[in-house]
């Protein structure tokens, strides 16, 4: 079974925009709000301090299907869709009263930072790795 | 030629995260302001007070190559890639000192509002359709 | 005793900034999440879709004692300082682990939207004003 | 003359929200861009990469007399009203083609960063304290 987490979120006011709805730039935080509640909830931390360790977005991508508004009660449903050696993929549906509001994707790769180098790309954690597991076909659902 | 635009931009402090970099969330707004002024330029608004259009966002996808800083200085190359008869789709590149740091396309389509109903596609008004011109093949270059 | 909400908070990512911690102008977010759980608890909502009745904020102020980081939980404390025949005033604490983080303050009046005309401050309508009440002597305590 | 800076700037869409205005949190973000502009104006900036130095907001406080809109040109008029051995404190106005829209303060403090430490008030920079001058008398304006 692939790696997923449901976070129930509503929308606030500041998150809405002059035509009434949550403004599109939202939707990529929302996914990753549910990312790194999905990390908690495997006993992980996506940012410690003063690890060496880096999760940078390398990509992102979403379709918008019907807007959510001020007070919106909604879901964000996130899957691990694949995982390699230095990136994962994330997929997300977010939904309000079972309809799809929005898809999206998003792509992490893992760095290293050291003092005055340039960050670069390194495996992923084994305690990362074995945290998780990708949907078997790394399709989105 | 598509209609294009450039728009030059400094980081600023409050759209950095943690990492010490700009979060991804912020390039499509980025790609937004761009949007907005290449509408300016061609003297038009996207979003009129008491107007009945709308021009909501379906999709967006952004690919993060390079990390910007606080008080970076980039540009936003921003075209129109296609234009139909009622979605116009957006590519753009973010670029600092020569070197790409992003890429990101935006599809938008032109809704009417009424009172009491839903909003319902509609086309692009002569207007804002004669302003553009779209890549000849569609392509986001 | 005057009108008091807790909301229980955890700060995202995307709320940070370059120095590691969240940027200054969340925590008026902050506040205002309070305020609408607040009144949703009293059954109200601050901002319904086709009222004429609008709460603009008139005046805010906060002062910071100690830094939220990215995972942080806090909570914030919300009270009703003060309630004249127009205007509410709110006071609150942010608290993380029994210490206070911060502290502010807000005040909103009421005013009335009608096509083509300025908004005017109008009276609180009794189903607001009835719901809440202020501390006695209008201290932020 | 105490130090002041001038900023010109324009609502971007995803700064105003349902009420059809810029969001009250906004008003603190542009006083810190002014800030920042005014600092690389006297040639430093108020976070450099490696620097053991930070400057972390104690205070701020806003008024709000005029709603912003959607593309509103406006300008943020920065001074810094007060600077003892540790502190600066800045006030600004934000007019709209000559109308006053907000007013605010903002107090930061300058504090050094080591490595396992608490952050600890430290005297403010010479190179700093000499690039800027304060109102006589500590007052707004």
């Amino acid at each position: 079974m692939p790696t997923e987490h449901r976070l129930a979120r509503r929308v606030q006011f500041y998150e809405t925009d002059a035509a009434g709805i949550v403004h599109f730039s939202w939707y990529p935080r929302y996914m990753e709000e549910a990312e790194h509640a999905m990390w908690r909830a495997a006993g992980l931390s996506i940012h410690l301090p003063d690890s060496e360790i880096g999760w940078p977005r390398v990509a992102i991508s979403f379709e918008y299907f019907r807007p959510l508004r001020f007070e919106d009660e909604f879901e964000v449903h996130l899957r691990i869709a694949d995982m390699t050696r230095k990136a994962i993929r994330y997929s997300c549906d977010l939904t309000r009263a079972g309809e799809t509001v929005a898809s999206g994707t998003m792509t992490i790769v893992c760095v290293q930072h050291r003092p005055n180098e340039r960050p670069r790309a390194m495996e992923i954690p084994a305690s990362v790795a074995m945290s998780f597991e990708a949907a078997p076909d790394g399709s989105p659902k």
